[in-house]
C-alpha cells in the first residue's frame, strides 16, 4: 500500500514544471524513506534528481517499494488543476497513480500507469572544485538576459564574483554578482541557454541555487528546502567550445 | 421610446460573454416590464435565456413593446470597452442600438440593426425530477478538471453529492460536493463539456447555480440576482451515451 | 567620453517603446545639454521627437558631442530586462552603446552600434489654430473604442469639447470629453489608428498629453515631464478623406 499526504501541492507542482519539460515519462519511486526520481533527458544532456523524505509528509504509509511509471505531462496538468490551499493525497491502484485534491470538493484523478522498460539512470559521480550559492531569481533573470543575444550561457566563477554571460552577432550580455563565499579554484564552462530555462521552472522550490562548477565541467544545481526534507537537483552537460 | 440605465455594466458584461458564445445573433425584447431575450443555438443544443426586470434599472422607459435584433459579438465588443464605474445607457434610434458609458467621457457606440427572420424560440416545459443549488466556482472548476481528460462530463446528484466525472484513456477525473440539500431522486445526464463552457462565461452573474437534473434529461441551470430583479438561465440537450 | 545614469529606468523604456514600433534604427545626439532624437517613419507620416535635458539625469557627462546610431528594437529589449527600481547607466565604448543596470546584481548589455547614413531629419515648423490639454488615458481608450468598428479616427475640437469619432460598416463610435479650455477656432482631422496606437505605447511618459490641431493637418502630441526635464513628441500626417 502507498499513500503520501501533503498539506498543500506548491513543492509537487514546481517540480514536475521543470521535470516534466526535461522528460516525457518518468519513473517514480517510493518506499518506506520516501520518494525519490532519477531521470535523464532524450539527449542525455540534462539529468534530474527528485527526493521528497517521508517526513515532509503528513501521513506517508510505503509497505513494500513501488515503481510509478506515469507521462509526466499527465500529471503537470493535473497538478496545475490544484489550488494552493488544497490538501493533495497520492495514492496507486491497480492501474492508476492517484491524485486526490481536498478543498471545497474533494477532487480525484486517476492517471493510468504505463509501462517503461529501462531502469532510471544513476547519478554520475562528479568532484566539482567550486561550490557556492546565489539567489535562483538571479539565475532565471540572466537566463532572460541573455536570450537577447544568445541561446548559449558562460557561467563563470572566482574568488569575487559569479558571472554569467554571452556574446551575440547584435551585441553582449553579462552579470556580475558579488557572491560574499570562500572559492579557491576559478571555474568556467558554456551551457544551452534552453536547457537552463527547463530547469528553472522549478521557481517555488527554493530561494537559493546551490551551485557546483568546474571547467568545462557539467552544471551540477541544486535546490534544497530549508527544512532539508526535499531536494531537486540537475546536472547538465557543458556545450564544448572553442573560444578564449 | 426605449431607454434603460444602470449604474454599472457588470450584468450586461458577463451576460452576453456567455449568449455571444452560444448564438451569433439575437433578438432583445423590451416592454414596460423590462428586458428579455430567448435564444437557441445553431445546432439545437443551448437554450438561453435572459431577463432583466424594469426594478434593476436606474430609469426605465419603454412606451411600447420593441425587438432589438443585433449582432451578439458586436455588442459584446462595445461592452467589453466599458469600465467597471461606468454608467450605462441603452437606447434606439431609426437603425441602431446604441450604449452610451458615461465616466470621465462620454462614450457613444451604435451597433446597427440587423434582420431577423424567425420568432424566438419558446422555453421548453420540463418537469424535472430534482433541484439543488451548487458554488458557480465549483462548477467552472469542474469543467477545466474533466477537461484534462474527457471532452464529455457525467453530473449526477444523491441524497448526499453532487458528483461530475468524465473517463478517458489517459486518466479518470472525479469531483465530489457534499450538497447538504434534500434531493429525493437519484439523477445522472451526460453533457458535452464545450457547451457547459459556453455557459460558464457568465461567472459574474451569481455566485451560487441552481441545477435541475433527471436522468438523460437535460441540464437547466439558473443564476439569479440576488435582488431578485434578473435571471439567466440555459438549458442544455443531454448527450445519449451507451455506457453503465 | 559620455555617461548618463538615471535613478530608474522608465521614462527610457516607455519612450523606446513608442520609439520601436515606429523606427528600425535611430541615431541619438549627445551633447552637454543633454539627449536629443528626431525620427521620420519610413513612410513619412509620423515624425518623432525625444528631449532628455541634462538635469534629468543623476549624473551626465558628454565631453563632446556623440551620434549614437542604434536598432530601435535592440534597445527595447534590453530595456524591457530591467527592473523599475535598477539604476541605469548609458556610456559607450569603440563600437557598442552600454546599459548598465544596478540592482542585486551588475547587469551590462553592449548593443552594437550601426551605419546610418541620412542626417536625422528636422522637425517641420507647423503653425496650428488650437492647442488643448487632455487625460493620455482618454486618448488611449479612445483608440480602442474605435478600433471596434474603424481603421481610421477623426479628432475634432470646438470652445468646449474634444471628440473622437468614427463611422464603420457594424457601427459608430463617438468619444465626447468636457475639454475645459478656451479655444478659438474649431478643428478637425482624420488620422489612421494604427499610427496612433503606435504613439500611445508611450504610456508611463505623462499623465496629460498637449494636442494642437487644425483642418486637415496634421497631429501634434506632446508628452512633458512635470519636472520639464524631458519631453516626447509626435507629428502625425492626417488621412485626406472625402467626407463631411
Amino acid at each position: 500500500m502507498f499513500k503520501a499526504e501533503l498539506s498543500n501541492p506548491n513543492i509537487l507542482k514546481t517540480s514536475f514544471d521543470a521535470i516534466s519539460s526535461i522528460v516525457d515519462e518518468v519513473q517514480i519511486q517510493t518506499d518506506s524513506e520516501g520518494i525519490r526520481l532519477d531521470a535523464l533527458d532524450r539527449s542525455h544532456i540534462t539529468f534530474v534528481h527528485l527526493e521528497l523524505k517521508a517526513s515532509l509528509f503528513d501521513e506517508f504509509i510505503c509497505d513494500e517499494p513501488e515503481k510509478i511509471n506515469i507521462d509526466t505531462d499527465e500529471f503537470v496538468k493535473v497538478l496545475k488543476r490544484s489550488k494552493s490551499d488544497d490538501r493533495v493525497i497520492m495514492s496507486l491502484d491497480e492501474g492508476n497513480f492517484i491524485i486526490t485534491f481536498e478543498g471545497e470538493a474533494k477532487r480525484t484523478f486517476k492517471i493510468r500507469l504505463i509501462d517503461i522498460d529501462q531502469e532510471p539512470p544513476s547519478p554520475p559521480k562528479l568532484d566539482h572544485p567550486t561550490q557556492f550559492e546565489i539567489p535562483f531569481a538571479l539565475l532565471k533573470d540572466s537566463i532572460a538576459d541573455i536570450d537577447i543575444f544568445s541561446d548559449k550561457i558562460s557561467l563563470k566563477v572566482d574568488n569575487e564574483y559569479f558571472r554569467a554571460g554571452a556574446e551575440g552577432e547584435f551585441g553582449d550580455a553579462n552579470i556580475e554578482y558579488l557572491h560574499g563565499e570562500k572559492i579557491e579554484t576559478d571555474a568556467k564552462s558554456v551551457f544551452s541557454l534552453e536547457k537552463i530555462r527547463e530547469m528553472l521552472k522549478a521557481d517555488k522550490f527554493s530561494d537559493i541555487a546551490v551551485i557546483k562548477l568546474g571547467d568545462d565541467m557539467p552544471l551540477d544545481l541544486k535546490l534544497k528546502m530549508v527544512s532539508d526534507d526535499g531536494e531537486l537537483s540537475f546536472l547538465l552537460a557543458p556545450r564544448i567550445e572553442t573560444e578564449d
